[in-house]
């Protein structure tokens, strides 16, 4: 982009909570804002796990990001990969080449699938990070029963057991709709099939499920967990992963063809390519106002940044505090802009919650409430209804999660079967070639060329 | 399949309107039914072009083929590609080898798109057949605006000029609903770019538009449409595709990068592999009573069906003619359970419509009313809602239409970028390999290594 316009401008890389809320924050400032990201569209993460489990349908978490800023004048969205950064020139490059120049930065990326370097984690498991990640793994979850429904006797070797490693709150979100989505579904859709015979083994290296909630929290989300039929496998982690089976430290070997990745992140691969100072998990160490040491002009928010509470813990990698961060740094630019100093950025933490399943959930509020079951499940709706983006997904959203709690009906159990287009290029950071301008699905020939 | 079931089989080869509704109409009937699909789901063909001009999300044309027939005991659902007959052994044969014997065959597997040979077409086309067509073409499409939007220079070299070959109804509201989309929607999303300069041109080989409709539709369907801004050529077909360009038998060029083919279809590849009679479209040459000559036991249904009015002219390849087409069958095989004849199949044509636009359609019923406009649009929407399967997804496609009618807005302009998964394999008839279990993403070396 050629620079016309006077402003300065302020370039956001991400369209995460982060970026968006930054965007949206200096929508009055008098900044000309350019947003990058490598999809056109915000992708509300913390329900990823329930278009993977076929509760909800892609387009009813995502929404088109220039569709969102329609109407501020001040904002320029550009579909793009961003690989590094020249700090000294102020200039951010492209995957394509490009050099883009910036007068303020915000390094919102994001965090990628942590697989802690587990033999055969990064080629065998399912992360559960973007949209095409859960789009993939609910068609090879339905895969999995369309085969054993074929020939039962890959039930007996792994093909109806799903494990899920990492008790998080999204292993533990992943694994209770599973269960759900075969016991109320696929039981249905499947009469033919010994439905009750397929697993969900939840995985968890430390001793406790949701690490960092109340231990009675903690032991209500096992409970409720095993109560429906998942079984919960702690102070056992992972060591070896193969197409056919999950290796744990204790020697066990689970058959399986599904090992669902929820065991951590660590910060997006750019974050590696700064040669700027990381934190544990690859996150950019940051001034308290978050901006980069010796780089007043650079900022760094949510998940990629390393910042830390009053105690020096660094801050938790959730929604929340991406939110938080881009209200900060938005009135950080202010300030600069006014020649007014910064200001360090606190976190308030306002609680946790993570749902078990359809009428199941826990939550802890900041203010020293804590809840479960019932109630706490229609918070989470709630929350979750209100901060999706977007007046229609919250109304698809609401009918989805209406018809599936009244008819314990799944409406988005499509195999969409996938041509490789170029967005499939860009997403793994390549210069589209002019081979691909067609978009064409891959010929049979060129796949199984391909082993992966 | 291992027959257990006493009672006898009919196998229906294909999930599209005849399959579904022979299937449905045999629910009491005292045979076993295997339904054979190589997708998981349903697709409602008609709105196809929906899909790809970003108006509808592509769950909302699909239904799970399991959840139609949940309630229905004497049904079963295969997920397979059939490659071929064995009409001896009574027996059709699946990609993966399997061989599944049948007491009735119907093969419903419809048409794929018919290039006619036309150079550079089947490489640099894109069709609009399948929900993965309608994706990748929507996908493309958005994609153009992002690139112009970053190098304006592209508008010159036909980077916003998109072709539709075929003039008819699928053509005509294709073309109609692209313009629609950029200056209802792009024109917004896209405010740094000239969307004004976008072209949208209508290529047809013959004289006129909407062949087969009365001249005065054929004419108000070409008069709305240049009034809404579609260049509409006749009378010069497509005689060669390039990535850059369209060239047509007049000698003119149209630089484009973007050829959308709905020129026309042929029968599913699956007719050739019969070594039966063929008429012109690769159809399979029938009985009067849609049976195979020599093979009283199979059914051949709709598209796939040479079958001829009492002047002899082919039936038209019209969802229509499939249903009739299934309910005649499933009355036939009723009637050879009991020992009575077989009755000839007729047609009753009910009308033709096609829709232009909002508010613009053109609606031929059989019995003479003709009628174009804003009633023929109600009409052509209230058909399509009622035809659509399943309750939520008319409801989806109500709000969907409703908000974009109300809001000049749309949903559904995601970019998904599509990994490679098993399913595409399976799309391409290819026996699933154990490395593509996992059905990860391919990686960009594998993708900038191979050339379409």
């Amino acid at each position: 982009m050629n620079r016309t316009d006077p402003r300065p401008r302020v370039v956001i890389v991400g369209a995460g909570f982060g970026g968006l809320t930054l965007a949206r924050r200096l929508r009055k400032a008098p900044v000309e804002l350019l947003l990058i990201d490598r999809h056109n569209y915000h992708t509300f993460q913390p329900l990823l796990y329930q278009v993977a489990t076929a509760g909800l349908e892609p387009e009813e978490i995502a929404h088109a990001v220039r569709g969102i800023f329609q109407r501020q004048h001040n904002f320029h969205f550009l579909l793009g990969t961003v690989t590094g950064v020249d700090l000294a020139a102020r200039r951010v490059r492209l995957a394509d080449g490009t050099a883009i120049g910036y007068d303020y930065l915000v390094l919102a990326a994001g965090a990628s699938t942590n697989y802690f370097g587990t033999e055969g984690a990064e080629t065998h498991a399912f992360p559960l990070k973007s949209l095409p990640d859960a789009v993939a793994l609910r068609c090879h979850i339905i895969r999995q029963f369309e085969a054993a429904d074929r020939d039962p006797a890959l039930i007996d070797a792994g093909g109806l057991t799903f494990v899920v490693v990492g008790g998080g709150p999204t292993g533990v979100e992943t694994a209770g709709a599973l269960v759900e989505l075969f016991e109320l579904v696929f039981s249905k859709d499947y009469p033919h099939l010994p439905v009750e015979k397929a697993r969900v083994v939840l995985v968890e290296a430390t001793d406790h499920l949701l690490g960092g909630f109340h231990p009675d929290s903690q032991a209500h989300a096992r409970r409720t967990l095993e109560r429906r039929g998942v079984e919960v496998r702690t102070g056992d982690p992972v060591v070896r992963v193969t197409a056919e089976a999950v290796h744990l430290r204790s020697g066990d070997v689970i058959p399986t063809r599904t090992l669902i990745w929820a065991a951590g992140v660590r910060a997006s691969p750019l974050a590696d390519r700064l040669g700027l100072e990381q934190t544990g998990g690859g996150r950019l160490v940051v001034e308290p106002d978050l901006s980069v040491p010796g780089h007043p002009e650079v900022f760094v928010l949510g998940d990629l940044a390393g910042s830390r509470d009053e105690d020096g813990n660094l801050h938790p990698q959730l929604a929340p505090v991406a939110l938080q961060g881009a209200r900060h740094v938005a009135r950080q630019i202010r300030r600069r802009l006014a020649g007014v100093p910064g200001e360090p950025f606190r976190y308030r933490d306002k609680g946790i919650m993570a749902t078990i399943g359809r009428n199941a959930a826990v939550a802890e509020l900041g203010f020293g409430l804590r809840t479960r079951g019932f109630l706490a499940w229609v918070m989470w709706l709630f929350l979750h209804l209100v901060m999706l983006i977007g007046f229609r997904n919250r109304l698809n959203v609401l009918v989805n999660w209406a018809w599936n709690y009244l008819t314990y009906d799944r409406s988005a159990r499509l195999i969409l079967d996938l041509p490789v287009s170029r967005e499939a290029v860009a997403r793994h950071d390549a210069a589209p070639g002019p081979d691909l301008l067609t978009g064409k699905t891959v010929s049979e020939t060129d796949l199984s060329a391909r082993r992966v």
